[in-house]
């Protein structure tokens, strides 16, 4: 069970926290460069979720990298457990905003056509932003059930 | 690690179950009774993914009701791979579901004030709704966590 791919001290581990980093970031870009996106709580929502995320993963990518060059093993209980924590809710945040923000994206699209009626809405920008901050949710779930694993397997 | 509240096959594991499916019927009647829900994506969504949840939830009651009765052990690998694949899949999509509802119905109280400009919106019964789904879910993510730790630990 030691041998899981993404465990922390390694290079699967460290280009897994740097792209959840690089995805987040992307999305907060994206996000910030639309205008009128103050207005609506789920798009605020979403940059503060992004914002929590690309921090805790650019915090444990510098960790994994540290460990990477001083040949130190992370695999300890006390660590795990507080990386299953920190991992498990970033991880629901980061979804949770996904959703919230898919939900309204959709909503301005079809159901009440604010897109076609508000030529200056930057629809695309809201959709692409959503786009980068469910990819970087799908590379933090897969952190969270590596480190909920790894804990389990203890 | 296998006295563990709330497994397949024990009283805790049934009451569990019944929980999720009570409070994803509330959630389905209190969003249908709700007027012009089928004009918004992420409501219909709702729907369909507490449908989802209750069928499950109800299948996997009637399989701990009838472990209890004939008194057989339900811990086996196959047997709990299986909870662990259906508890997941339910599990994200309440949770998607409950956040993307959650997203739309403070867009309408907060952010584009639809709730004051249009009476007939009936935004008490979506908010309900909405509650009653992410409690489900939260039923629902307990048992995800229950096998996933049963799984793991055979």
């Amino acid at each position: 069970m030691r041998e899981l791919v993404g465990r922390p001290g390694t290079w699967g581990g460290l280009w897994l926290r740097l792209g959840q980093a690089a995805l987040a970031a992307a999305s907060i870009a994206v996000m910030a460069s639309a205008n009128g996106f103050a207005g609506y709580t789920a798009f605020c929502y979403l940059i503060a979720s992004m914002g929590l995320q690309a921090l805790w993963s650019l915090g444990l990518a510098c960790l994994d990298g540290y460990a990477l060059k001083v040949k130190r093993d992370l695999n300890n209980a006390v660590l795990v457990s507080l990386f299953v924590v920190g991992d498990w809710v970033t991880a629901i945040l980061s979804f949770a905003a996904s959703c919230s923000a898919a939900g309204v994206t959709v909503l301005f699209e079809r159901d009440i056509s604010f897109c076609r009626r508000y030529y200056e809405l930057p629809c695309g920008r809201f959709q692409l932003a959503t786009a980068f901050a469910f990819l970087s949710w799908a590379l933090s779930a897969t952190s969270a059930v590596i480190m909920f694993w790894l804990l389990a397997s203890f």
